[in-house]
C-alpha cells in the first residue's frame, strides 16, 4: 500500500487541527502546505520545507493526490480548485460560499476528471450530513428539510431568551467573546446559512438549486418581546433554513426567523448548536444535531472525508461512487410571495375599541384564518398590544393585511413552523 | 455494467417493503426470496417462480451475489449466514440478536472470505448510524453512547406521563394497539436494547463488547409517580442504553431506567422515535434521531446497505474497505457494583420526625452527597414521602444506603444522567 500524497491550502484554526489529527495514520502523508505567510509563529510543528505561499505550487504538484482546501471565499480560490481537479485531484474542502456559488461547475468539472469533491465540513460542521444523505440514505427521496445551519445567530437568539435581553446588547457581548465577527453581517443576515441551505437542498433533493433563488432574512429585527411572546405561546424563535421540493421539481428554499413549536427538536436546539430535520420516503422524519462550527468539529468531518478517499484510493479506479454529484436537473423556484406559511403578528393598536374585530374584517376579506388572537390589557396611552398567530396562508395576502392595517404598528411579522 | 443479483431471506413487512422499493434500481435484480410458505397469500405482487421455501436454495446460488436477512432469530440463522458468508456473497442484516451473540464470529467470518457484512437497519431503525460511525465520523476516538433503543418503551413511558397513567394502563393499551407485543418481556425488560447497545458499542468504540457483560434492567417498575416527581425536578424518564469506555480499554455497558435533564435532547424523544446521543474527540457532542422501527424506515436502512454494495461491486475486488469490521480488541467489562452514579430515591418514612436527619447521616457514613432532598408534608398516618438525588457515588455504597434504611420503605431507585 503506498502512501496517499495531501496538499492543504490553509493552515488556520482548522487546519491546525486537521494537520494534528493526520499524524496518527500512517497511510496519509501531508506533502505540502499553502500558507499566507511562511515566517509568522504556529502553534503546530510543521516541518518548514513543507510549507509555501504559493497554493499553485499544490495544485500543480504531480505528487498530489487529495487537495484539502480551507482557506475559504471563492476569488482566488475557484482557481486553485479548479486547476487541482484539472490536474486530476479530489478536492476536500469546507468552503461553503464556493459551493453555493460555483456548485454545478465544481462538479462538472469533476466528474470530467473523474475525481471526487467532499464537503462535509461545509455545512453543519461536525453533524454527520452529506454523507450520510449520499450514502445510507441514498434510496429515499427527500423532499423537506428544515435546520438550524448558522452557531451565532442561535447563540443570540438562545441568550435573548435566557437573559431576556435584547438584539443590541447580546451581540455586542457575542462580539466581545468572538462568538460573532466585528461585522456580523454574513451571519446576523443569513447569507451563511443561505450558503450552506443551497448546497445541502441541491444534495438532498438530488436537483440544483440557485443561490440568487434563495429568499433571506436576518434575525436583526426581532425583539425580546417577540421571544417572550413566543414562549408563553409555546414556541422559540430560531433562525430557520428551510427547503421543499414538491414531485414537479418545484423547490421553496429560504432562510428567515420562525417561531418553532416546542414539541420540536429544533426548539431544544441551543446556543452555538446545529441542527437538520430532514423527512421523506421511506424513512419519514429524521433529526441530526451537533457542534456547526469549531476547529475541532470541523476537523472531524475534513478527516472523515481524506480517509473516505484514502481508503479507497489504491482499490480501485472509479473511488467512492455514491458520493459522487451527477445529477443534472435545475429545480424551479417558487417566489416567496406564492408561499404559503402560518404567521404571528405583533400589532400596536392606536385605539382599542373595535381594533380586534377590525383585525378579524381584514384577515376574513383576504381569506385568511386566525388561528389565536391575544390582547393583552389595554396600555396608559389607549393602545392595544395584540399578538396574532394565524392559519396558513398566502404570503401574498398577508402582505396586504399588513398594508390595510395602516392605522396601526406593525412591530414584528415572524413565519410559525407547523407543529 | 452487469447486474447485482440479491436473495432474500424472509419477506414480512420489512422484506415487503424492501422488495417494493428495490423495483425503480435497475442494475439490481432480486433473483430468489425465501419465505416460510410459498403459497401465503401477499399483498406484494412476487413471481411465484422467485419464491423458495428452502434458504439454502439462496445461501447456495452461485449467482447470487448478496444475501439480504430479514428473518431474524439466531438459530437457524446463523446456519445460513455462515453458508452464504463461505460462499462469498455480501450480507445486509437487520437481525439485533445475531449480532450482539454472533458478531465475533459474524465479522472474522467475512473478512476471512473478503466480504462485507452491512446491519444499518439492526440498530435504531432508519437513523444513519452505523455507517456514519464507521465513514464520516473515522477520524473520532468515540468514547461514550446514551440512547433510546428501543420504541415500545419509550412508547409506555411517554405515555405515562402525557396521560398520567400507570405502567399496567398503558402497557395493556399498547398491546391492544399493536406497539406492544402479547409477551412484552424482550422489549420491557431491556433485552431488545441491550443486543443493540452491545453492537453499537462493539462498533463506536472498535473493541467487542460481550453481550453476557451488559448490564439490564427494565421499565416495569417505574411508577407513575416516579414519572411526576421526575418532571417536577426537571428530567424525564427514558430507558437509556448506555456505553463509555476509558482509555485503558475498561467499558461500562448498561440499559436501566434513568431520569433524563429536560436541557438534555434525549428528555424530548417521545413515543416510538430512537435517539443515539453520540461523544468523542475531536468531534464533541452529536445527536441522531428518527423512527427506530416500522416498515419504511427499516427499509430504508437496508435499501441504503444494499446499494452501497451494489455501487462498488463492479468496480474493485476490495469494496467499502471503511465498512469493514476488523478491530481485534475486546473490551474489559466493569461491574455494575463498580460504577458512579447520581440516584433518585423515592421513601416512604414510617414515622416523619427526624427520618430527613435519618438518611442524610447514613448517606454521610457511605461518602455520598445528597444533591436534593424533598419531603412533601406528612401524610395522615404519620408516614412522610421523601425523594432524595445524591451527587455521584458508588453503586455499591447507594445499595447499602438502601439495606441500612431498613425501617422504611424505598418505593424506587432510578439512575440519574447528568445534565
Amino acid at each position: 500500500m503506498s502512501k496517499i500524497k495531501i496538499g492543504i491550502i490553509g493552515l488556520g484554526t482548522v487546519g491546525t487541527g486537521v494537520y494534528k489529527s493526520l499524524e496518527q495514520f500512517k497511510d496519509i502523508e501531508i506533502t505540502k502546505i499553502a500558507v499566507r505567510n511562511i515566517n509568522k509563529p504556529r502553534n503546530v510543528n510543521v516541518p518548514i520545507e513543507k510549507l509555501t505561499d504559493n497554493p499553485y505550487e499544490i495544485v500543480n504538484d504531480p505528487d498530489i493526490n487529495v487537495v484539502v482546501e480551507l482557506m475559504g471565499g471563492v476569488d482566488p480560490t475557484w482557481d486553485y480548485i479548479s486547476t487541482a481537479l484539472e490536474n486530476k485531484k479530489h478536492i476536500v474542502t469546507a468552503n461553503k460560499e464556493l459551493l453555493a456559488k460555483k456548485g454545478e461547475e465544481l462538479f462538472k468539472l469533476s466528474e470530467k476528471n473523474n475525481c471526487v469533491v467532499l464537503y462535509e465540513a461545509a455545512i453543519a460542521g461536525g453533524i454527520p450530513l452529506i454523507m450520510p444523505i449520499k450514502t445510507i440514505l441514498a434510496g429515499n427521496k427527500l423532499n423537506s428539510i428544515q435546520a438550524i445551519l448558522n452557531g451565532t445567530t442561535n447563540y443570540i437568539l438562545t441568550k435573548m431568551d435566557v437573559d431576556n435581553a435584547s438584539y443590541d446588547e447580546v451581540l455586542k457581548e457575542a462580539q466581545e467573546l468572538g462568538y460573532a465577527e466585528t461585522d456580523p453581517t454574513g451571519d446576523v443576515e443569513g447569507y451563511d446559512a443561505a450558503y450552506k441551505i443551497t448546497t445541502l437542498a441541491t444534495i438532498a433533493f438530488n436537483s440544483r438549486i440557485k443561490f440568487e433563488n434563495v429568499y433571506r432574512e436576518g434575525i436583526s429585527k426581532i425583539r425580546k418581546e417577540d421571544i417572550q411572546q413566543a414562549n408563553e405561546l409555546g414556541y422559540k424563535i430560531k433562525l430557520i433554513a428551510s427547503a421543499t421540493i414538491d414531485t414537479e421539481n418545484n423547490a421553496d428554499v429560504r432562510v428567515h426567523p420562525m417561531l418553532v413549536p416546542k414539541s420540536h427538536l429544533l426548539a431544544h436546539t441551543n446556543f452555538v448548536t446545529n441542527a437538520v430535520a430532514l423527512s421523506g420516503h421511506p424513512i419519514g422524519n429524521i433529526v441530526l444535531s451537533g457542534p456547526g462550527a469549531g476547529e475541532f468539529p470541523t476537523a472531524s468531518s475534513v478527516i472523515g472525508d481524506i480517509l473516505a478517499i484514502a481508503r479507497e484510493w489504491d482499490t480501485t479506479e472509479y473511488l467512492l461512487p455514491m458520493m459522487r454529484c451527477n445529477h443534472h436537473s435545475i429545480a424551479n423556484p417558487i417566489e416567496i410571495n406564492d408561499t404559503y406559511n402560518k404567521y404571528y403578528l405583533s400589532i400596536t393598536a392606536p385605539h382599542a375599541i373595535g381594533v380586534i374585530a377590525k383585525i378579524g374584517t381584514i384577515c376574513a376579506s383576504k381569506n385568511i384564518s386566525v388561528s389565536s388572537i391575544l390582547q393583552k390589557g389595554v396600555q396608559d396611552n389607549n393602545t392595544a398590544e395584540i399578538t396574532v398567530i394565524t392559519e396558513k396562508c398566502l404570503e401574498k395576502s398577508i402582505k396586504e393585511v399588513v398594508k390595510e392595517l395602516d392605522s396601526c404598528t406593525i412591530n414584528s411579522i415572524i413565519r410559525v413552523m407547523e407543529g
